[in-house]
């Protein structure tokens, strides 16, 4: 393979060593923390046909095609197939392929890179890691998981040496009945207008419902107004009541709203605010609408958004309400590693290198890095029986914390390359302290 | 997404809940084995330029290519890419384009999916997952990276509930110097050609040689009993002697696998046979080549395979050497899976269920969970409070093996539901055998 440097390819982000273990660490970290509360690990093929990831025709511009290079006219086995753009669309499609066979509620968790064709800017890229929970259930979710599943995320990103999340959760119920008991005419086309308001200021947003909707200026001042109101607890209610609209569906909302914001504030202090501007774009959320920021990141946008859904998936009668919520992996990494905000303590796993007196003790030095990794260290010997300098600047150079040093006589000897201290070491019992024997990822450069 | 039930798409396995556990722990185990000889995570994007895929020409029918489904004639920024066929590649490309940021000798694992457009059968998929590790060096690679891999990959595979695997060894030295000194025109044809012994027997790879090379009756039946060397140690070397050819790269081939079927003789007693059969069809490889079959899964072809290529990544004067190779996960799963010769202790990570006496109550027992789950026990609260009776059966059917209950007065019980004991419980420190605590991947049904 002979040939010019590669280039980076534009909106296919691929990290260094460092970056690869902080990602691992990450996604180590987040399947943990959803095992815990029994999310079972999914992974689903990276294709769909293309009426499934049509479906949704807001994204339907941004998706990778596949063709065979030399299909054959004969076989069009896998035509019509392209690459999935989250992991909500192939999730709800597994569910009703293997609906007959999935015990319900169905709690899965999903880490796997999607792909969309956008015009690559920092926060977006063609090929990004997401990280997904959702939960799903035949005929009727109880919403006691629209409660749980913020939690979930709350102890996921406490886990990650991430800056404060705060995530703001609102209900589309609660914008949907207010709406409708103040009278506009299409209660789903103002929650897509109000959804615009970042973007489009208040008054583009007013003059939009104005003109789409013929919606008078009391009324523009009120969906206004209901998008103002962001309360750290349940106070959001209160202001609420004071516009003075009055619906069913509304009430509703405001009861669901309070008792996720509610539990979050026992839970998980401070992260969570109802903030009734937030909408989501995509139709097909019905409930608890979910976004989140990073302090200092805010410019991202969110990393971590999702929602009820009570109609994504359905075949024929059978109907999957579900609830779920989606971490940007990459969109984090990306913004972090790229800033040297987070890195890892070292670029290999090797936690001892052991040092090779010359190329006859080869073996030898393997036996002792195998006595070390039937303990669980990680350990690799030195490549070549270069001048023990050079095979501690080996060390260094990744590293590596522990140099070990078979003694020709005498005893073996241990090194903290850090501290430069030496001592003799029982291979046979020898334990690292815990903090050494992975990677740590850290806040700063390394 | 109202719809009929959507059909699977061939070539594309997905695994059922129990299935993906197992897939899971393979991924873990693997990556810890790797992760302690000191082989750092590496996951390079899904996409690569169609001229790196193409380098290989065998392989290019198989390639799938990409196209955004509304492509703009002004932005071919991701035009020309296609999905990698396997990992070797995306790693050479990924060493090049990083080299002056990398440490080497670079020791990397990779596990992720592939994509090949072929015919769909048993053991060949359109999207696998494939395990490798390699190791590269700038300008020179020593050998005893050739012996070190196939004891990883020996370590990694006996952590599996997997039948006997042997490892099937030769070096292309060693043929090709064979061929040389018996006075073959084209020693790299005659090592094409006795690859496909396999498929076209003896007799047609004696014919072709004939054919393509002139070879003689005394030189065809020189190759054939070559190719009919397989033995468990070294003495394949007297074997060789005695087939009374002589060149230097022969004796370097004959050294070289000697010092491979030595070393793993004594690691992995049964693993290793040096077997002079064994090519590898791809050109890249120069030296050691690996097969590995499974016991009574023959006819899946090789499940782990690889070698030495002293070319594969160069650009300009650069050059990186190279050893790895690469474990075929869904070729495995797919027949151990689909068998039921593989299967998990149970369908979620859930280790302890909390029953839910009533509905009022869910607050109290989701703080129940969080104390387990704290202590790192993977605990879920029962979706409704049903009659015990159905509580009980909810964990049944997954497996789950304890079930929490609760008590309105009295003591917190726990239920092992297993043996259907049931005891009182300090909900503060009680630890599952560590057995219990994750799913165990077992052999045999459920």
């Amino acid at each position: 393979m002979s040939q010019g440097k590669p280039t980076p390819l534009s909106g296919f982000p691929e990290w260094l060593p460092a970056g690869q273990i902080v990602q691992q660490q990450v996604i180590d970290t987040l399947s943990r923390t959803f095992e815990l509360y029994g999310f079972a690990p999914l992974s689903t093929r990276a294709v769909e046909p293309m009426d499934q990831l049509l479906r949704k025709g807001e994204t339907s511009k941004e998706v990778y095609v596949l063709r065979r290079l030399q299909a054959d006219a004969d076989d069009a086995s896998d035509a019509g197939l392209g690459l999935h753009f989250d992991l909500t669309v192939p999730f709800a499609r597994y569910v009703l392929e293997h609906a007959g066979k999935l015990q319900f509620p169905f709690r899965r968790y999903q880490i796997q890179p999607c792909w969309r064709g956008e015009r690559p800017q920092e926060g977006r890229y063609r090929e990004f890691w997401q990280a997904d929970i959702d939960v799903v259930e035949r005929d009727e979710l109880p919403f006691h998981y629209d409660v749980e599943l913020p939690l979930v995320i709350a102890d996921a990103l406490a886990a990650l040496p991430l800056p404060k999340a705060t995530m703001h959760v609102n209900n589309r119920k609660l914008c949907q009945g207010f709406y409708t008991g103040l009278g506009l005419s299409d209660p789903m086309a103002a929650i897509r207008i109000v959804d615009k308001i970042d973007k489009i200021g208040p008054s583009g947003v007013g003059a939009a419902l104005a003109e789409e909707l013929g919606a008078s200026e009391a009324q523009v001042s009120a969906c206004l107004a209901l998008a103002d109101i962001r309360t750290p607890d349940a106070s959001f209610a209160d202001q609420v009541a004071k516009l003075g609209v009055s619906d069913p569906l509304l009430d509703e909302g405001i009861e669901e709203l309070t008792r996720v914001v509610t539990a979050a504030a026992e839970h998980a202090p401070g992260l969570l605010v109802a903030d009734l501007r937030i909408a989501r774009g995509l139709d097909y959320y019905t409930g608890t609408v979910y976004e989140t920021f990073l302090a200092g990141a805010e410019s991202l946008g969110s990393i971590c958004s999702g929602g009820r859904y009570d109609n994504l998936a359905t075949a024929g009668t059978e109907r999957y309400p579900g609830v779920g919520l989606s971490i940007g992996i990459s969109r984090i990494l990306g913004r972090l590693l790229g800033r040297g905000d987070l890195t890892a303590s070292r670029t290999v796993p090797t936690c001892v290198l052991v040092a090779l007196p010359d190329e006859e003790s080869r073996t030898g030095c393997d036996r002792l890095a195998m006595t070390l990794r039937r303990r669980g260290i990680p350990t690799e010997v030195a490549p070549a029986a270069q001048k023990y300098g050079k095979q501690i600047r080996f060390a260094q150079r990744r590293g590596i914390p522990y140099v070990l040093f078979p003694a020709a006589e005498g005893g073996t000897e241990l090194r903290d390359i850090r501290t430069g201290e030496q001592a003799p070491v029982d291979v046979a019992s020898w334990q690292p302290p815990a903090a050494d024997l992975r990677p740590r990822v850290t806040t700063g450069p390394a």
